[in-house]
C-alpha cells in the first residue's frame, strides 16, 4: 500500500510535502516522494529517514499554480504530479497526495485515471466537523456548470463516503438550495431534486431534499451535495467567518486585564477549540469519481496537512472506498440515466 | 416622512412588529402599521403610545410564509404588505418594513412601486460587520437565474449603497467567485467579468475583479456582487458557522471550574461580540432597484431587527439613497446596455 507523494506541488514545497511524508511514514505510511530526486534526496539528508519506509521517484518536471489546467497537462507529461498518477495508474502507487495546482489534478484525474463507470464528472469531498460529528461536502470545486445527473451522481459518491468513513449506515443527503420549498432553488436544483424525490433505482440513503446553508452545522445532515461554483464559495465562507470570529476573540481577550486574566484561564479549552477548527488539521480531499485515490490538499498545506492526506489515504484503501463507489454507482446509475 | 409597518408579516407578528414601531417611534420615527385594525388597536392598548407619532391603517388580508409569491400577490390585492407598498406608491408613506413572505414582497415591489429605469432585477441587499468596517452584499436571494448585465446593475447599484450609507468615496467592488484567476467562475461571472473590466461608460466605483467567500471579511473589499442563489448561501453559511463557534465557545467555557472563572472574567467582552455579531440587531434589508425604499426583514425578526430596520429606512431616505440611485444608474447603463 504504497502512497505517492508530489513533493513539488504546494505553495511551500518540498519542505511541507517532505516533512509530512516524513511524519506519516513515523505511523507506518509506505511513501515514494515524487519530484527532483537530487533536490529531495538532498533534503532527506536533513530528516532523520535512514530506517522509514520512504522511497524517490524522479520527476523533471513541476506544474505551477497559476498554469491553465489542461495546458500544463499536455505540456509537462513528466510533472512530479502527473507521474504520481502514472505510479498509480500502472498500480506502483495505491493512492496519491499532491498540494499543487488543482485544475491541473482534475485533469490528471481524467485523463490519467478515468472516470469511474456511470460517473460523468469526479467531484472533490471535503467534511466539516459539525454538532456531534462530521458532514460530507461535495462538490468543493472541480466542476463549475454542471447538469442534475452530476448532482444525483454526488449524492451517490457523498453518501458512499459517509457510509464508508463516518459509519452512517444511511447516511442523510440534502441538495444544497437557498430555501426548503420545492419552488427554491435554480434550474439545475430543480431537475436534480426531481430526479432525488422520485428515483428510477432504490437509493442507498435517505434523500431529505432541500437543505439551507446553516444546515451544515446542525448536525442532522451527512452529506451536503451543490456544483463546484457554490461549494468553494460556501467553504471558503465558512473559513473567512472562523477567522473573523476568532480575530475578535483576540481582541476581546486583549481588551482588559481582567478579560486577560480570563483569557488566561481559559486557555486550554480555547487550544481545543482551535484545533477542532482548524482545516489544516484536516487536511486532504479526495477527488471522488475516478479510478484511484487522489488526495487534493491545499495549496498552502503545512506538514501536519500533507500528513493528515496521507494516513487519510491509507484510511480509504483500508476501508475499500473505491470498490464501495464503484458498486454503488453501478447499483444506482438508472437514477439519472433515464435523463443523461 | 412616515413609515409603514406590515404588522402581521413576520412568525411574531404581530408582537415584534408593534414593539418595534413603538421602540422607533420613541426615537422620532412616523410610523403607520398596517393589519387588521381592530387587532392592532386592541394591542396598541397594552402599550404605552398615547404621545407618540404612530397610526394604524386597516388591511383585511395575510399573506402567509407558504404562500406562493406571484399568486399571493394577485389573490390578496388588500394584504397588510401590499397596503403598505401602496401608500408608498401613492406617497402616503415615505418607505415600508415588513418581515413577511420576502418572495411576495419582491413581487410587490416589481408591480406595486415597478423598477428604476435601467435595473431589469432588482436587489436584496445586506452588510456584514467585518474588520474595520462594514461589507455590502448583493443579491442576498431575490433572484436566482441571472444574466451578466443583472451583476453589472447590482455592482452600481452596491456602490451607491457603499458611498451613501458607509461613506466610501470609491467603493472597492468584486463579483464573487470560486477563485481569483480571470478562467475561474462560470459561464455567468465570466461574461459579467468582461462587462466590469472593459466598461463602456466610466465607473463610479473601483472593480477589483473576482473576489472570494473569505475576501468578504477581510475588510479589504466593500461591495461583493453575486446571484441571488449564491449570496443566500453565503449568508445562511456564515450564520451557521458563527452559532457553531459560538456553541463551543459555550462548551468550552463550561468544560472546568478553571474555564468558569476565565468566562466569567470575559462576560463584558463576550457580550460585545455578541452584539456585533447579532445580525438581529442589523435587522432590515433594502430591496434596491425599485421605485422606493421597501425594507425586507427576517420572518423570524424579534422587535429590534423591526426597530433597527424602521430606523435604517429613515437613514436611507435623508441620505437620498433612491435619488443616488436613479442618477447612478442612469449614467452607467451603458456598461450592460450594449448587451442586453
Amino acid at each position: 500500500m504504497r502512497i505517492a507523494v508530489d513533493a513539488m506541488g504546494g505553495d511551500h514545497a518540498p519542505t511541507a510535502e517532505l516533512d509530512g511524508a516524513v511524519a506519516a511514514a513515523r505511523e507506518g505510511a509506505e511513501i515514494v516522494v515524487v519530484g527532483d530526486e537530487a533536490r529531495l534526496r538532498e533534503e532527506l539528508k536533513h530528516r532523520e529517514v535512514a530506517r522509514l519506509p520512504i522511497s524517490v521517484h524522479h520527476a523533471s518536471q513541476v506544474v505551477a499554480m497559476g498554469e491553465h489546467p489542461s495546458q500544463a497537462f499536455k505540456r509537462k507529461p513528466d510533472s512530479s504530479m502527473r507521474v504520481c498518477f502514472d505510479l498509480v495508474k500502472r498500480k506502483q502507487a495505491a493512492a496519491l497526495v499532491s498540494a499543487g495546482n488543482s485544475g491541473a489534478m482534475l485533469a490528471c484525474g481524467l485523463f490519467v485515471l478515468g472516470r469511474i463507470g456511470g460517473v460523468d464528472r469526479p467531484g472533490i469531498v471535503t467534511s466539516f466537523p459539525v454538532q456531534g460529528g462530521q458532514c460530507v461536502l461535495l462538490d468543493m470545486g472541480a466542476n463549475v456548470d454542471l447538469k442534475p445527473p452530476n448532482l444525483a451522481q454526488f449524492a451517490v459518491l457523498g453518501a458512499v463516503y459517509a457510509k464508508t468513513l463516518h459509519a452512517k449506515p444511511r447516511p442523510r443527503v440534502g441538495l444544497l438550495s437557498n430555501g426548503a420549498e420545492a419552488h427554491k432553488g435554480t434550474e439545475l436544483t430543480r431537475e436534480a431534486h426531481k430526479l432525488l424525490s422520485r428515483p428510477r433505482a432504490p437509493l442507498d440513503f435517505e434523500y431529505v431534499g432541500y437543505v439551507e446553508g446553516r444546515d451544515i452545522f446542525s448536525g442532522r445532515i451527512d452529506v451536503v451535495v451543490t456544483d463546484g461554483f457554490t461549494g468553494n464559495v460556501l467553504l471558503k465562507t465558512a473559513e473567512g467567518v472562523a477567522e473573523a470570529l476568532a480575530r475578535m476573540l483576540r481582541d476581546a481577550i486583549s481588551e482588559s486585564t481582567l478579560s486577560k486574566a480570563g483569557g488566561l484561564l481559559l486557555r486550554r479549552s480555547f487550544r481545543e477549540m482551535k484545533r477542532k477548527l482548524d482545516w489544516a488539521e484536516y487536511g486532504g480531499a479526495p477527488l471522488l469519481g475516478v479510478k484511484g485515490v487522489a488526495m487534493i490538499c491545499h495549496g498552502a498545506s503545512p506538514a501536519r496537512a500533507i500528513k493528515h492526506a496521507i494516513l487519510s489515504a491509507r484510511t480509504f484503501m483500508s476501508a475499500g472506498l473505491l470498490g464501495g463507489l464503484e458498486e454503488a454507482i453501478g447499483r444506482q446509475r438508472p437514477i439519472w440515466e433515464a435523463v443523461a
